[in-house]
């Protein structure tokens, strides 16, 4: 099971906090943590991941491995720029957003189209068919039961 | 200057009829039309465009260019599904959404997110920063003011 | 009819009058040239292209227009970096390479696996099915006649 | 360490053996064993480096992960078609090439213009500075050399 974490690449410390708990809550579940590789929220559930001994994928705008922040086990390496970001919503059973903005909400959006289930945490916009619920926890749990793994 | 279209592969005959003022008006203004190349929305566009002596140009997601419409001058086929919808908002200097679902809110996020001018007719979804209007003269208008072209 | 010319964004003089004549010949055939729409064999044939008459895309590697050469009439903004050579190959009737290093070798490449006929000027690698001719009058024609266009 | 195997959909039962042993050999060289993730080639290392405990990531062309062959660890989902080769091989240190037509050529090409090691084993094409060798730990051997690893 591959879960993606979206959100921007600069956040404030409470988000990156959450972030890191979500990538935790991941970990734990037994599933692969799938996001963009760079920082904020990205960096911040790569670390929650690592530091609960999961694997981390980090799917890269760029063209060099090297941009991929500290926590991604592995790095791929793509050049398509914002492109790559269809590549993380369908490579993932399941999507978590937190916080974000206009790059977030594009990306919530193509999992919906894809018919993926998506769970958001602090997130600004009110989209249908997106639960919003306050806790890493409860987040995980809703997406776990969405999936049908638990 | 060049305008997207962008919007649903499937639409009502209003929807249609809408759209395809639309194309009207971006030709009439003297820009050039892209799109994704398909059917509903885009064809309608498309249509209106070349009845008005416009120029149209269709960013294909599949492998071949007979996926086109009838309408489009110009068929990019880019084998890159859902993906082209980043080559078609980086394209336009403007975007007018009619209309659509999840997929047109994924390319209105984008074209948020890269800085570019969106208005909106009839498009389900209440986004900051997106102007919405009710014709296709009035859509045009306010996106050639936005770009300073008048 | 749309015609792809690849070759290197640096290129010697002697390669520079040869794609510019090259662009004359697409033109004259009526044909559209699609190309990277940045410099040396991509300006080159654009410019001579333009001095023919004729109409040229640009299907750009980077984030904006304005990284297009001054004879690119449609540029075509991906950000898809090298990827963005698939489109050029996928969207072209046909291929004429010029000169060029490794990445004409792989757009050749890509043009001889999706069944597109290939000609090459001056192109150091001798590859299977690749019509190597010395001027841009005989590339055209050979093309032409493989196309059945003439 | 990440190393790609790049060759064709289809192959011969000696190819796949050679495959399957190149598989092996990079999984006992300790590193990732990157590929299209799809059949003949990519499945017979896959294969192989699962048989030797190691980790493979596959990088489909389609839009569902149930493309991947059984023994593709980390399916990674592009819907990009033959464009996701790009992302094989800027993702790996290191590509190893096996057999292949036109396709492969194309990865090959990309390789050597990112400036990437490649190593032939029984490639049609014979391209200057791509080392041919005949066995799967010649491959590895003369790869790892020139990465720096050994």
């Amino acid at each position: 099971m591959i879960i993606a974490v979206i959100g921007g690449g600069h956040c404030s410390t409470e988000i990156y906090e959450l972030a890191r708990e979500v990538g935790e809550e991941i970990a734990k579940a037994g599933a692969i943590l799938i996001c963009g590789g760079l920082f904020g929220v990205m960096e911040a559930a790569c670390r929650g991941a690592k530091e609960a001994g999961g694997t981390t994928i980090g799917i890269l705008p760029g063209k060099i491995k090297n941009e991929a922040n500290a926590f991604v086990d592995i790095p791929i390496v793509t050049g398509f720029n914002e492109a790559r970001n269809v590549i993380i919503v369908r490579s993932a059973d399941a999507v978590i957003a937190i916080d974000g903005e206009y790059g977030t909400l594009a990306e919530i959006a193509l999992a919906l189209k894809f018919g993926k289930p998506v769970v958001g945490l602090k997130v600004a916009f009110a989209i249908p068919r997106v639960a919003q619920v306050t806790t890493a926890g409860e987040a995980i749990k809703l997406l776990l039961n969405r999936i049908g793994a638990i």
